[in-house]
């Protein structure tokens, strides 16, 4: 059951740039792609920047419908993210269906939300003056979802492939004073 | 001592956005901050996109010379990568002495190498099109050094305010065929 999570926290999720899932709908037909490159751009609304490939079916998807949903997986959902990453919408029509992912009806945009997932989030197009040049979005969080039962599950991290870390010993900078 | 690094391997370094420093350099004084939300754009030409908030002397330093260096510290540089990230080159002018940082003249770029950090990147603008409404920048990173000394030296993930994570587990991705 998907709890929904106050905007302002959404850089907490995304801060670190966790791997995640692109859900896409358009001509009412929903589709889902892993990505890994992303960051934050500002808090609050929440902005995002990603890039996304303009030979994948998600790009077309996602200039057309101007929206979509960015859904951050858990560790254990590892296999099923590469493997929605491995293969095109052109050749598997549904991949939720092909790899076992279910998804749920977004409130605000027409693509759905990945359930299993520990947050989704609501997305529109803010800015895609780069995407034509650098495949760039910038994407603004309109509706935010989090699962309390995924809590305390970690987010996966690019290593290349289909190697990711997960999130190790924490670490709590104490920042010296100026020498004057 | 630092090493060149290929060009060709700088998305492994920056694909997972650890937390780095930014160095400027405009006017014959160089500047140093903490960064942490960027990624990848481009393998190679390795492109990146960075948020550098308008209000740091950074942001000016960046669009007057177009150019800086992008560093990637060790988790063992988390105290000093905290210490620039909290005081602005306003009031400490040379945070680099301030915070007992050692610069190195890079090779492309006015702006300085971070001495004692994993990787150095030297980078130039490639699009600022969104730096006045979103503090966006594109960077095209033309020169990239790696410090050997440093192997096996772990990165720092952003967990908000002075919180850090290190690499942790290992995950190999094995994806499941698609079911038809």
């Amino acid at each position: 059951m998907m709890q929904e999570l106050p905007l302002s926290r959404v850089a907490g999720l995304l801060g670190s740039a966790p791997v995640v899932m692109l859900a896409t709908s358009s001509g009412g037909r929903a589709n889902v792609m892993a990505m890994a490159w992303l960051t934050m751009v500002e808090f609050e609304p929440p902005l995002l920047a990603c890039v996304v490939g303009s030979d994948h079916l998600s790009f077309a998807s996602l200039r057309a419908s101007r929206e979509c949903v960015i859904a951050v997986p858990p560790a254990g959902l590892a296999d099923r993210l590469v493997a929605v990453g491995s293969v095109s919408g052109r050749e598997v029509p549904d991949k939720f269906a092909a790899f076992g992912l279910t998804h749920l009806p977004a409130t605000e945009v027409a693509a759905p939300l990945v359930d299993g997932c520990i947050a989704n989030l609501e997305c529109r197009i803010r800015d895609d003056s780069l995407a034509g040049s650098l495949n760039l979005f910038v994407l603004e969080v309109v509706k935010a979802w989090i699962d309390p039962a995924q809590k305390g599950a970690k987010t996966l991290h690019h290593l290349g492939e289909a190697r990711f870390f997960t999130e190790g010993e924490t670490v709590t900078a104490r920042p010296p004073a100026p020498r004057t």
